[in-house]
């Protein structure tokens, strides 16, 4: 089924329900709104792996007591331009959100800052953090160590890294931001559970089994591993990303990741990273978002290869469905409804429909 | 012909002669001394496209007065943790040398420090500049925006972007330090000019033809363009590191990249970032250098799929062939010693052997 036969939802009513659902879980009340926001703004851009399909796992995780639900973010270690946040295993969504935060704030007049996170906590999709920034004149660089090992190092089988994605955003002037959201494997493995999620096949490249031949059925995803981008090249970018989040600020990394898809309760230890650049400190921040305006432009009109109707730039399907679907609804699969309504009734909560 | 049957020649006597040739063209023997020494130091490392075999060009650019061989470097705009470095058309390596060594300065203070260049020129390898910070207990990342453009954006065919190389490197305890050091694309532009040097195909994959097609004869590189990583992932890549290190400092990126190859006059306005960040600002060095140490020693004893002899750590390779060339000294093809001979008849020097 296309996104344009499923039913739809308004990102303020999915937002309402998320947060009814997390509310009952157990979070604090500001908190799960907090979260339910960052959650429903995932679907709102398409990211629809990181988003409310992630509910269910949460919920399970919080009634498990694998989630701290009043935790005590503080600051570990602290100069100019950097701060360590411990987040005490609460919500990751909190824990990054105090991260950006605390990253602006010091790249005002630092004009650059660094801010990492360990006992943080699954996410969302990595351009949810990047956002912000980009809309107050500041380019962010976002790292995070994912929070199950699908990849093996290059030429191997044990599967001692994650997909470690990176975001990136990017102010313009009237053009969209430029928004890069990528996992360093081929596919995330929020897509392979988006495809088992819709029944779909998954393209060939994106996983190959323990016998290195193409696994296509994404129900068998857990017999095979992802492949990362450019062969060696992506295995390095995902261990580069996972010593930036992990390691450096004594998260787990490699054998210590704890698989969140099958373990509910072992605190994840997840590490995240936040790069802020204030624009301000390079010069006037409007000869820059011109000339990226200028750039998007060119690129944009350049000489296409037959066949190709449209040349994208990075963030700008998201920047598009995000448009679309603050109009029209989220549309949101039939299976992945059915579990919310089981979800709610579960919970005792008002259902989404 | 393979390296080993190849003739070779020590570092320092090659880093003398590169000294000669520049001092000859027309750099002052300090700055030559410190840009042979970087470019010796890329050919130990057999980052062989970017060293010695750059000099007759980097000669004849001196020559036709595309260089300022006597550049006053400046800081343009300064906070507590960024600088902006106008490199004057200086020689790159001169320009980025100060830019490591001035974010190594800030960092130390302000835990993270972001320096980018403009007005600077092609420095040579990317890993060049991440290995200092990391000898001295230093995280650092390279950008920069390669000094010709031979990447479309995905799905064009106008080559508005250039392979814009991102390193990165993280010391280690005793184990080396793990050091990435890539193009985002397949192969960079270097390795094909080394591989018409040599005699040898290009791998498919690494290039197309305005067709579409495959192109495998390195001679006709400038018939086609080069092939991003993982598709649109790289174009995203190499469109976020031409953004950090080339238009935030108001250095040529897109339209504006001057192909070096070809224009030897022109100033190429090209722009660099060096991001550093102190290991003792996160904790104790030790703990994080023994968490690297194991890390390293889980992805090289894991299983390896079947044919597989070694899973490599990034910078590994280079790490023993460092190790190897300092001992044996440097391999230089034929082709290349007969033109470095040429080179030196030319300027009226000393040759190399």
């Amino acid at each position: 089924m296309s996104a344009d036969t499923l039913p739809r939802v308004g990102c303020d009513r999915l937002a309402d329900f998320i947060a009814r659902a997390l509310g009952s879980a157990g979070l604090p009340a500001a908190d799960a709104r907090i979260v339910a926001g960052l959650m429903a703004e995932a679907d709102l851009q398409g990211s629809d792996g990181h988003g409310v399909i992630r509910l269910p796992q949460y919920v399970k995780r919080i009634r498990a007591g694998g989630i701290n639900t009043s935790p005590a973010v503080r600051v570990v270690h602290e100069r100019a331009a950097m701060a360590l946040l411990d987040g005490d295993n609460g919500m990751g969504h909190l824990v990054m959100s105090r991260a950006v935060d605390l990253a602006m704030d010091k790249a005002r007049s630092a004009g650059v800052a660094w801010v990492g996170t360990r006992a943080s906590n699954h996410a969302g999709p990595a351009s949810l953090y990047v956002r912000k920034p980009s809309q107050q004149g500041m380019v962010a660089l976002y790292f995070a160590v994912g929070n199950a090992n699908h990849l093996p190092p290059w030429g191997g089988m044990e599967m001692l890294l994650s997909t470690n994605p990176i975001a990136v955003g990017v102010p313009a002037g009237s053009e969209p931001a430029v928004v890069l959201d990528m996992a360093t494997t081929v596919a995330a493995y929020g897509k392979v559970k988006a495809k088992a999620k819709r029944g779909e096949p998954l393209p060939e490249g994106w996983m190959i089994d323990r016998q290195g031949k193409p696994l296509l059925d994404p129900t068998r995803a857990d017999e095979g591993f992802l492949l990362p981008i450019g062969g060696h090249k992506g295995y390095g970018l995902a261990l580069i990303v996972g010593l930036l989040a992990g390691t450096l600020n004594g998260a787990a990394m490699g054998r210590e990741v704890i698989d969140f898809n099958r373990d509910h309760v072992t605190p994840t230890n997840t590490g995240q990273a936040i790069l802020v650049i204030d624009l301000s400190a390079f010069g006037p921040p409007e000869a820059f978002t011109a000339a990226v305006d200028q750039l998007v432009r060119d690129l944009r009109a350049s000489e296409r290869l037959p066949g190709v109707e449209r040349i994208w730039l990075p963030g700008e399907q998201s920047h598009e469905r995000r448009r679309r679907n603050a109009e029209a609804g989220i549309p949101l699969p039939a299976a992945l409804l059915t579990e919310l309504q089981s979800l709610a009734i579960e919970l005792g909560i008002e259902p989404l429909a």
